[in-house]
């Protein structure tokens, strides 16, 4: 659907996908039972995830081996910084909590060690090692996206939903897989299964993958 | 006690450090109620710890300005490395898990959360940001060991306490005490807390001070 | 004129960055008599800098303390990837060399000298580190290309005078000494030269000062 | 000699090792005639270097993926940083310039251009990048001490040529040749040469090998 190698990735993490892009948290914002506090708490913690996060596709820059590399990865944390994170501070500012307060907020555990071991599989890695962390987040909300908005259910939470099912989400998500694809080709041949180093770059996107579950138990928490 | 900087520090995360150093595990240490696979699950996720919090000693050699720090670094990473983790092996090959499954053992989140929460101090900042989150972990047990050790109650983990109340270990407290106060007196000067950087000091060492709790949490759901 | 940290710099780098500023590469540029081999060789490692450049304000993303600070180094990393490095590729397309072979251009000694102390000083140092070995080159060739243009000398590099002399530049000039200065002050205090960093700082400067004046060296010998 | 992968790079770097290992300054330690200065200045220039060669050894160290790498990387970096730079510290010493001003030393551009190209290559690819770059001192000086011991010159830089030919220095390249045949064959599996990567990283052994020359140009000049 994303490319190849997110197919193959995405089949040998079959079990915590699944829990991820099933959580309960996603089935509420699918039909609306998601109580309004939960998700505002989750955007406040989305936007420090998403700094973070940014600061990961900023990484990537400094460890891409082609100038296409370095273009995609510019253009990412140039929409995540500058357009993603509008809807955050729009959505939190009607609620009375502006850009500053939500920069400084405290961070959920959950939220540490997602971002921090992102971060990690870069700085002890190479570029696939962190497109591997990288890569459950980006696909796996085009995912979501896609699948909440084809229920078509009355939600309260439909903006978010669009947001992600929108063209501009599945476009990035298609260039993201593209990359993917090319990386990988570009580093491991186009046998990358038989490379040992396939079984690690699948281990750390499964890794991101449960991080992903663990980030909605907080949501739901609250 | 280990230092002006750490006694700074510690009084600032006051009810934190509190209740790291009193957690209800460092009690079952103590009165010897901890279970016992409370106490071998806790080991496996340690010896993982120890193994990324050597990574991050590591990454101060890369980040230290003078061969003494350099030096230092060295030897607590040769020491954890080399010793501190050998009490883990041993313990665990008693159980019947050798060194390469506890290498491989998978991270809790708790564990995940800590280690790559210091990583990055040290990536994002500078020679000071990772010292400040190194600290809680080394003078933390240091301060449990002597207390635990002076209780002299009957306890089967009388072998954890008499290594971190032993006087090698607490030397170990001791120059990291000394090394934090002269890395500080370099950089920031002789009225360190008059700097902007004082506050952000202080909320890394909290920071690392709160993971150490959830450290715990996770040893006692085992 | 760009700032106030900048000036105070500037100043304490007095011989190494008139050494750099008028330098006979730049006479060269300024009366026309740079041989034109020497012109485009040095385009072809310029390019080659620009795209370590671009990776070290990248890194500089991954280092930012505040969501302004994050913003402003994409929007230079931005520029660099996609507006500056076209003028070196569309000069060099018409002399028969894409893109392509710019970026696998062997690199000059003094050119891996230069952009990787820029980004070792990011990853042994923190924000102001890197700020201060990534000024030089900014400010240099704002302030080379005020003069040159003001000198009003009839020379073929009219249009590398301009590029560096035009509003567009000037004013990253400008948003660069101001970010400095807010970085120095939020984290050195209003009396930043009272702090022990302000030489370590000073001396990244100055270095990196150096390393741009044997850039044009190696510019000269072509 | 020192491994299979070594003696592959070896050979497709033929042309800069020959001028690396067979350089004027290599012959004047081997038949004495190197002027006195120009060793005493290398020397400072060489103490300088393996403060920041012992830091990209600990940067190894962040990037491992088995224990076994992390020990011997903590083992080499000791070696390092508490008994290589002993001699140098010593024979500076005698001469007047205690270890503080070595530390001090202002860097040679071969001097920064070597040691921030190693550290980059760490810093922007993953554990066999940064060994890539890092073999061809740790090899090369293997080499060389053993061509000069066997050639049994009258040379008052007998001490020198002792410590690389000297069975401990022989043991840490065998030793190094063998940890880089394991991490390659853990990486690329058993046919490494069939990897895209292959070229890479063989592309980094010849750039380090190419900046040795020109380290030993600098200590010429003197």
């Amino acid at each position: 659907m994303y490319g190849a190698t997110f197919t193959a990735w995405r089949a040998e993490a079959a079990e915590p996908w699944h829990a991820y892009t099933h959580h309960a948290f996603v089935e509420g914002l699918e039909d609306g039972t998601l109580p309004r506090a939960a998700y505002l708490s989750y955007l406040v913690q989305d936007y420090v995830f998403l700094i973070h996060f940014s600061r990961a596709w900023a990484l990537a820059v400094t460890k891409a081996e082609t100038v296409e590399e370095m273009r995609f990865a510019t253009r990412i944390l140039d929409a995540l910084l500058n357009q993603e994170i509008a809807l955050h501070v729009t959505t939190c500012a009607a609620e009375g909590v502006d850009e500053e307060a939500l920069f400084a907020a405290p961070e959920a555990m959950q939220n540490i060690a997602y971002t921090r071991y992102v971060l990690d599989a870069g700085h002890s890695g190479d570029f696939l090692d962190l497109l591997a962390a990288l890569m459950p987040c980006v696909m796996g909300y085009g995912e979501i996206g896609l699948r909440l908005a084809a229920a078509k259910c009355d939600t309260p939470y439909a903006g978010w939903i669009s947001t992600y099912a929108g063209a501009d989400y599945q476009q990035v998500c298609l260039e993201a897989g593209a990359l993917l694809d090319a990386a990988i080709l570009r580093r491991l041949g186009a046998a990358p299964q038989a490379s040992p180093r396939w079984a690690t770059l699948s281990h750390r996107f499964t890794t991101a993958t449960r991080l992903e579950a663990a980030f909605w138990n907080m949501g739901l928490a609250g």
